[in-house]
């Protein structure tokens, strides 16, 4: 089983609800600079990507000192362990996976946080305990991949100000923040609150259906942390394609409004059409949801496959969060994609009797949950 | 004064030979596959690189195992030096600034080998002095950048088995060696002669022109070696750009073959012409010259700028190598470029006599070497 969503490469996939991307798709204008950007590829690409970050700074009203950007995300994740060497890191599980790829690239030890099920993995009041003194990195994602829970701001100014307050680092991931809505983002907190034990990372990946092109951004208030961090990235980490396609993205601002209108209606009708289903859903905001399904050995046998086997015969790609830390076997992320793909998915979904852990009052209570 | 060339985005530059990518340009098939690229953006990039490493794969005659990708060679560099975390690393100078970006970034103590300009660069014979067992990294540019020199097959050899017999690593950058032939390359010698401690990196960047789309490949005999450097790999480091086009540029052989033999033709025109001007060009087997004009600080008061400067001023940009270590003032590197760039350049070239170090005598000694 492949750690990460996407395969498209080794599966037959007519439709893909693995992978968190905008289900609008590209913006026509990031795709006309993509074009554009073939022509240019002859030159080297600008190091100081003068350009890009001009665009982004005016995006973010974050100013281009504590700007750095990377080959996606998950490169300035590297580069970060990389700068602050840590010896422990905590992260809190289920999440992503590239936190302990990055970490164990680094040679840190690393202690897992276990958000509830039973609080369907929201709050984190117990986290406090694990921070002491000699924890040197935090990650954290906001809202969570793969729970699409949303920290909430003052929990998030408690929580980053405690680390700060211990020296300990923190890597706040903010990919999928623009579908929620820059208010629920820490950016501003950032400089307002003085958290310069913080690393906001977010990418241009999933808002802007670009995973193929690789650009993330970084902010940093800290200088000399960000400066330690930018010794740690390559000379050209930025291709043409990204230079060219963010500046255009930076200025994208009626195709975010949409798109946040959009997720916000679609996710909660998938996860009506998928709770009528009779699966637990957990409540999201973001583009995806988690959800579980009773999937016991002896189930199978009369059921047939896993709810994953099940749909990827009929050509829909979903991801099974089995091999996920702090999950197990019936949890599936799904994509919310635009409504008709979204029908297609429930049409072919299988009846899911919940039982076991997740009662019907569990979900019942669940769904009341916002989403 | 930038640390690299090609930075056309701070100078207004009508002709670029900074930079030493191919004068040929960009193959038809290289730019077909780009635009088609901008088509899957959409998707995640393979994280196994399935297609690309059977494609080049099939160009190298390596076997896939053996075979790992990167955001350009800059990016291998980084991610080497993260698997190895040396103490101790050689550096041979004057070299590409790159070695000491990523050996500083790990933290390493770094030796300087000096290579003798009266050599003409050439010839190593004292650094087996340096290379102790303490050392245990070695970064080596065969041709070297911005000399020109090529290390032959049995003088590399001998200094590769030498660093094996006692546990140096040894980072062998090929990335203009398909500028002079694939017969003065090591690859075959990795596996025969048993270099397991040779980690050879080349990149698709200089001989297919695209700088801007940031693709380097690393080959390494040593499994547990190349899955320790896997480790240190962001996880989608490689763009579909980057991967489409390196499946054409795979293909490209009568392409190689046809650049192989305009760069030898014209790097002869180049450097018979700058002699001419009274310039010291140093032998090259690469598709780039060293030459030196002496410009001492009373001169330039006399003759006004800096070749450097007195060419920008002309809209053309040349690489001044000043900053790089074991050089200074009055060293430029000059890309080989079409015949119609080449003589422009030349028509602007002042002439510059030569004197002190570098006496008529000593000119037309370097003058009689191959080139």
């Amino acid at each position: 089983m492949s750690i990460h969503g996407g395969d498209v490469y080794r599966n037959h996939v007519e439709l893909d609800f693995s992978i968190n991307v905008n289900p609008l798709g590209v913006p026509d204008a990031v795709k006309a600079a993509l074009r554009d950007a073939v022509e240019r590829c002859s030159s080297y690409p600008d190091t100081e990507a003068q350009r890009l970050k001009r665009a982004v700074s005016g995006m973010l009203s974050v100013s281009e000192e504590k700007l750095l950007f990377g080959n996606g995300a998950s490169e300035l994740f590297m580069v970060v362990v990389h700068a602050i060497r840590p010896k422990k890191t905590v992260i809190p599980v289920p999440s992503f996976y590239g936190y302990e790829h990055a970490a164990s690239a680094a040679g840190s030890e690393i202690i897992y946080y276990k958000t509830r099920r039973e609080n369907a993995f929201d709050g984190m009041d117990d986290i406090f305990e694990i921070l002491t003194e000699d924890v040197d990195l935090l990650f954290l994602a906001n809202p969570n991949n793969p729970t699409g829970t949303l920290l909430h701001k003052e929990n998030m100014i408690k929580l980053l100000s405690y680390c700060r307050d211990r020296g300990i680092y923190v890597v706040l991931d903010e990919c999928f923040m623009t579908f929620c809505g820059i208010q629920f983002s820490m950016l501003s907190e950032l400089k307002s609150e003085g958290l310069d034990n913080c690393i906001l990372i977010s990418a241009f990946t999933k808002i802007f259906t670009i995973p193929g092109v690789r650009l993330g951004y970084l902010v940093c208030g800290n200088r000399l942390l960000l400066d330690s961090i930018r010794k740690q990235l390559p000379e050209w980490n930025l291709s043409c394609f990204a230079q060219e396609a963010g500046c255009v993205c930076a200025k994208q601002t009626d195709f975010i409004a949409k798109t946040q209108i959009y997720i916000c209606s679609e996710r909660q009708f998938l996860t009506e059409g998928l709770r009528q289903k009779g699966y637990v859903v957990f409540p999201s905001m973001a583009n995806f949801v988690l959800i579980y399904r009773k999937e016991l050995a002896d189930e199978r046998k009369i059921n047939g496959d896993s709810l994953y086997e099940y749909l990827l015969e009929r050509g829909i790609l979903i991801r099974d969060c089995s091999n996920f830390r702090g999950l197990g076997r019936g949890f599936y992320r799904i994509a919310v994609k635009t409504r008709r793909e979204n029908e297609s998915l429930l049409r072919c979904c299988p009846r899911g009797g919940i039982v076991g852990d997740f009662s019907d009052e569990k979900n019942r209570v669940l769904s009341s949950g916002g989403n």
